[in-house]
């Protein structure tokens, strides 16, 4: 029951001979969400050996370029490999008129149905939700509309501490019921309150993607304690002007915003193309918050369960 | 005063972890054309040191994705470099509608103007020309409207000989007028017949660029004797029906027309995913048309002026 977040690409608008723009897969549970769709993102996909048949669901940050021009290709591609499960499309406002043109223009006789969910990227809201995983819309300050999203895992179910099978006897009627989350009460007349014989058998995992952005404290607040946070840092510090103007992060606002969310990790990525060497961007991310690393297009992101104990 | 064929991609339509969809750059006396724009196009460029801002003109064969999900990335980019130089778009309709569905949704600021220029996919007809080149249009048999393009350059201006001029002892001004193509009568009354006492510095260069497409006589007579001829080979010549059916050609296909027109020089490509080893396929083409090589991705083929004699 871990997420893993692959980086299919990383780089910004203007486009490089050595990286792919904004890509991810989130893998939840075992279920594939694609998080924005660069060109190129389905070879992306083919050469990171994640088939693109699997995809549950694709969430769209915003409607520049490099964060959707790879979507179409892979709509179409889902059509010759056979797709009939309608695939939901999460994305703010006009995607819907893109996906009309799309349909009516290059592909009339998709053998499934693209659904766009339209996003409002105002609100900080529940907009996927099934039995072990929910994703959240996080509002962010771009120049044209624009969400990251939060993946969560759901709780899991509760287990009963082997111990207290052991001394009260517990019956299965018994187990089930404390699974269910109800007290005990013993022939004895002895209640069990049901926290001192239950445990979650791990703790819920989860993961923010936030690009494109302005630095936001409010944005700190959304992501507060979350595993691990990637966060774009297109410019370096001595850049913050240009990166307010564009309505993008500077290093030092990425980190800032992990200190202040108290998050586990930072992954920062969404660089400009002027920079040829990240260690100074990783330094200075560093200087503010330790746990950072670059998100490098082709590497796998595991965030793992810290078992309790019983 | 050569041209180089540049090939960007050239797999068919079902992505491959190795592969790029169709595209090239055709390089005619230092003026580069885009043929074709699958997707990744602007970065297959930059890995092979062409520069997008080079572009003359664009020719879009047919509007199947694989030959065109790469123009609009491309198109945005060129935006953001500030091109301001107008790009003629070749290419069939309805390629006008997706033009203006990505200027209203995706780009309402470009700091240059793309112009569509509809392509008659019926006709075998000039339809860009400058002082040094031609393209002409090939009606290709595809399921949808789809035209091949063939470059072809101009016959250079003419050259007085070196042994007209001491022999006769030409003026600057008869010269000129040789040059012009004008006959010269000498004090003597004698005429100089101007082929006598001038030539061509070289013979023009053609190259045909021809995907997707069923088998086509007409095709053949259309491209005789073109220096180079790329002509697509989906599939191998067991695989015959299928080809005919989904409007492609097999090996033995591209090879006939080859021979049939007399070409210099036979380029396959636009492989179905399914052949891994494309050896099979060459030895086919081969069998028909010896002086056949694959299109192989990255590579530049360059076709270069024999120099006449005086």
């Amino acid at each position: 029951m871990s997420i893993a977040v692959t980086i299919l690409g990383n780089s910004s608008a203007k486009p490089t001979a050595s990286g792919h723009p904004s890509a991810q897969v989130v893998n939840v549970n075992e279920q594939y969400f694609l998080v924005d769709a660069g060109e190129g993102v389905q070879r992306q996909m083919a050469r990171r050996g994640i088939s693109a048949l699997k995809l549950r669901a694709v969430f769209i940050s915003h409607l520049h370029g490099d964060h959707m021009y790879g979507l179409f290709p892979l709509l179409s591609t889902l059509g010759l490999y056979g797709r009939r499960t309608p695939l939901r499309i999460y994305a703010p406002r006009p995607f819907g008129e893109m996906l009309e043109c799309f349909l009516r223009l290059c592909e009339t006789n998709l053998p499934y149905t693209p659904e766009w969910v339209e996003v409002d990227t105002t609100k900080h809201q529940i907009i996927f939700e099934n039995d072990s995983t929910e994703v959240w819309s996080l509002p962010l300050r771009h120049r044209i509309p624009t969400a990251g999203y939060l993946f969560r895992q759901k709780e899991p179910a509760l287990n009963v501490k082997k111990y207290a099978i052991e001394r009260y006897d517990l019956s299965v009627k018994q187990i089930v019921d404390a699974k269910r989350g109800e007290d005990i009460v013993l022939e004895s007349g002895e209640v069990l309150s049901n926290d001192v014989i239950t445990y979650r058998p791990y703790a819920t995992l989860s993961y923010a993607y936030c690009s494109d952005t302005n630095y936001s404290a409010r944005l700190a607040r959304m992501v507060e304690g979350v595993d691990v946070l990637y966060h774009e840092a297109t410019y370096a510090a001595d850049m913050r002007k240009t990166a307010k103007e564009r309505g993008h992060s500077t290093t030092e606002d990425a980190a800032k915003v992990a200190k202040m969310a108290g998050v586990g990790r930072l992954l920062i990525g969404h660089f400009s193309s002027r920079y040829k060497d990240l260690s100074l961007l990783l330094d200075e991310a560093r200087a503010t918050f330790p746990a950072t690393d670059i998100a490098r297009e082709g590497e796998t992101f595991l965030i793992e369960p810290k078992p309790h104990k019983e």
